[in-house]
């Protein structure tokens, strides 16, 4: 474990969004008809337990981490069930709440604990995955590439490891299991540092893979 | 200026494959014939001072970073002419070289001090960046958020941000201008940090926009 200090915030001051719990995703479908399909998954997807705002480069999601990965999952879900090649780029973001500031307390962690599951989705996926721990200052035992290694061993025991690659770690398997992945590695990481952020790029249905 | 040493690499170990300067980029073509644009481009462009490895999931470029973002303006360039909607993701990384291991003396720094520049394109393109400074041991007047700030600064001076969203700064303008910001605000931590890498997903051609 690393041993810098960490205040834990309140529980009456925590919520997903004062502690800016959240993720962006845009989700590309290689199809003539692709306004028709992204605009009836959104439509069609309950929005349970999180806020959901679309821009023209992506949607913002916020909630408990389970409800906004159930919700992405669904509808990745549901635009990957029209066949098409689709690739989704996605973000997930703790510790930095409002827009360009990042107002917490110091060293203010909130971590949760609950272990993140999705139901099987039947959905093939290829992802590229990056982990980022944003630290300033810490205790000199610390190296961010110790959170990276712990996240990929996690995701070695899980079997969504595939191989690692210049920048990126490569998962494979599942859509559920490799959400589950992506999402507990950046939880993990979020116990002992408080602004972490993640980023994959998911490949579905592609022609390359057949 | 952050204050935390820095130990500048020997000129001769220096090539940006070792100290792991590159880009991994995707690009989503909204069309039925997303296949066929996506290829002829990357047959058109020529490799010029870069390595690239196309796979199923992204496109890994390295080379010096003035090439690798020639190299990515001409692909992404070649694809939005086609007129179809398209999105691209990118990442750039420096200072993690290898696949997994970051095997960098500590605090080594390579930074290039030339300024990144493109012709315009003629290509408008609306994007949302994320920049990430990956740091372990600094002085404690540090705060990555500070080298953030920096880098968008650099940006509203250049015209190109537009504004603060969650998670990330929303930037528009000319393809080529928008690249600029992105690679010199990356390269601007690059100048203090040793592992920075930054993330970006641009929409172009979009018909929410007209």
């Amino acid at each position: 474990m690393n041993k810098h200090t960490i205040n834990h915030l309140p529980n009456q001051t925590i919520t997903p969004e004062n502690f800016g719990i959240g993720a962006r995703f845009t989700v590309n479908v290689m199809s003539n008809d692709y306004v028709d399909i992204i605009l009836t998954a959104l439509s069609n997807t309950p929005k349970i337990d999180v806020a959901v705002i679309t821009d023209p480069v992506s949607t913002y999601v916020t909630g408990s981490e389970q409800a906004i990965v159930n919700y992405i999952g669904s509808v990745i879900q549901k635009i990957a069930s029209s066949q098409h090649h689709i690739s989704v780029s996605l973000m997930l973001s703790r510790g930095c709440p409002g827009e360009v500031t990042c107002q917490l307390p110091d060293n203010s962690i909130i971590s949760s604990m609950n272990p993140i599951s999705l139901p099987p989705s039947g959905i093939e996926v290829l992802a590229q995955w990056s982990l980022y721990p944003l630290i300033d200052s810490v205790n000199e035992s610390y190296s961010h590439m110790d959170d990276i290694y712990r996240a990929i061993d996690y995701a070695k025991n899980k079997g969504t490891y595939k191989r690692s690659h210049h920048y990126v770690t490569e998962l494979e398997g599942d859509l559920a299991a490799v959400l589950e992945t992506i999402t507990s590695g950046w939880l993990m990481v979020g116990k002992t540092v408080q602004h972490v952020t993640t980023h994959a790029t998911f490949s579905i249905n592609s022609p390359t893979r057949s």
